[in-house]
């Protein structure tokens, strides 16, 4: 179960904290590392900080873009800093460990994101996570070392299933859905901006948060399979009177 | 209230661990911090690590034993692994986070005491200690770094602190947004059937359960009064196009 959550880094400076983070994983019982565009891996230093925990690093997976490292999941949740612009669904550490849990024992493929050493993650790669967790701490001193935060939320999800080791498992819910994956999510995303577009509701020259809140009121709704087939429907539709209504525009 | 909380490191190797100490703590709001007999220290290993907690590292102690680091303090709760032949209370971190700032509310000292990097705290230490805190780990890999360790319980100290606070968690803030009422959802699906029937997605005559689930969808999602202003405008505009389609198809 725990095997359904990866760790996904996105751009770390150094590699000391891949290495810190692997180490944070085996201990907490997690195994699947992900690193988006690593500035130096491998290196001996993550092998130091690993400090056994050699067989994350090797099994790491280095891809190119957040997206790639989302593929298959139905769950992304981003670290954050409390005060964003853009209010988003946000966890704090117990509930992100219980939420990650639930969801991987029902065969959902989780990730758990972290951004860069001193910039965090960007407004565009916080928007493709269905929520933002933050680590509560000092507001004078807040910035967590990398693995010291994997270690925070991994150490939640340990004990969010433990606890649910005691607990009679929810797999074997009747209404168990297949939701929509985030590679998904990411076309219908796509074909709705194209169709906003084509309807003229949205200027792409000003585009203000439009997709932003639509990511997020959608990104929270845990869309089912069924359900996105109906949205896409809705979106061909529209975008066929749309095209008719520019052919004829141009008459 | 935090000041009352001291974290202690008896013998520690290796002085980044100590600066990633330094660094967890003060991310936590803690910042007395008491050393006994390190093994290297001041350094330039712990300065780096603590990365900006220089005042705890220069506000540090430096004591010859632990009954020295333990002075003034009415609690002392010791980092052990499980297995101990020697029976002991035990507390998992959340429980020590608990009972650590009830304690320190009521103006007692109390002592959070970690051990050696590869050995731990020694039997007479641990009887030193008033309960043993374990952090649920990876049997197979269970020997968390040290700064980690420290980590996850000023992390549970803080959750306490906060939760003692009464601060109203993060999640509670977020919800704290105006959501659409159960009219004006009902005003949004009669907009939404009608527009489906305009695009020809939806047939009157055959409307199936087309309806039913998007209500389910829509009705889950905890729609915010914003987010329905944006569904409603795209509703009209996509009404706008199909009527100028309809009125085109009449020419």
């Amino acid at each position: 179960m725990l095997q359904n959550i990866r760790v996904v880094l996105v751009n770390t400076s150094h590699p000391g904290n891949i290495g810190g983070a692997a180490r944070a994983m085996k201990n907490m019982g997690l195994s699947r590392l992900v690193l988006v565009q690593p500035q130096e891996f491998p290196a001996a230093d993550a092998s130091a900080r690993a400090s056994g925990a050699d067989d994350v690093l090797s099994g790491a997976l280095v891809v190119d873009s957040l997206e790639e490292a989302l593929v298959g999941c139905s769950l992304a949740i981003g670290t954050s800093a409390r005060d964003r612009s853009l209010p988003w669904p946000m966890l704090d550490p117990r509930e992100c460990g219980a939420k990650s849990v639930e969801r991987a024992t029902m065969g959902d493929e989780i990730a758990l994101v972290f951004g860069r050493e001193h910039a965090g993650l960007t407004n565009d790669e916080l928007q493709r996570c269905h929520f933002h967790v933050h680590i509560p701490s000092n507001p004078d001193f807040s910035s967590l070392n990398l693995a010291a935060a994997v270690q925070v939320l991994g150490y939640e999800v340990r004990m969010a299933w433990l606890a649910a080791q005691g607990a009679p498992s929810i797999s074997d819910k009747a209404d168990a859905v297949e939701l929509a994956t985030l590679d998904e999510m990411e076309r219908f995303y796509d074909h709705l901006e194209k169709t906003l577009v084509d309807i003229a509701f949205l200027d792409p020259d000003k585009p203000k948060h439009l997709m932003a809140r639509l990511r997020r009121l959608y990104g929270r709704s845990s869309v089912e399979r069924t359900e996105m087939s109906i949205l896409r429907g809705i979106l061909t539709e529209t975008q066929k009177v749309a095209r008719g209504e520019s052919h004829k525009r141009k008459d």
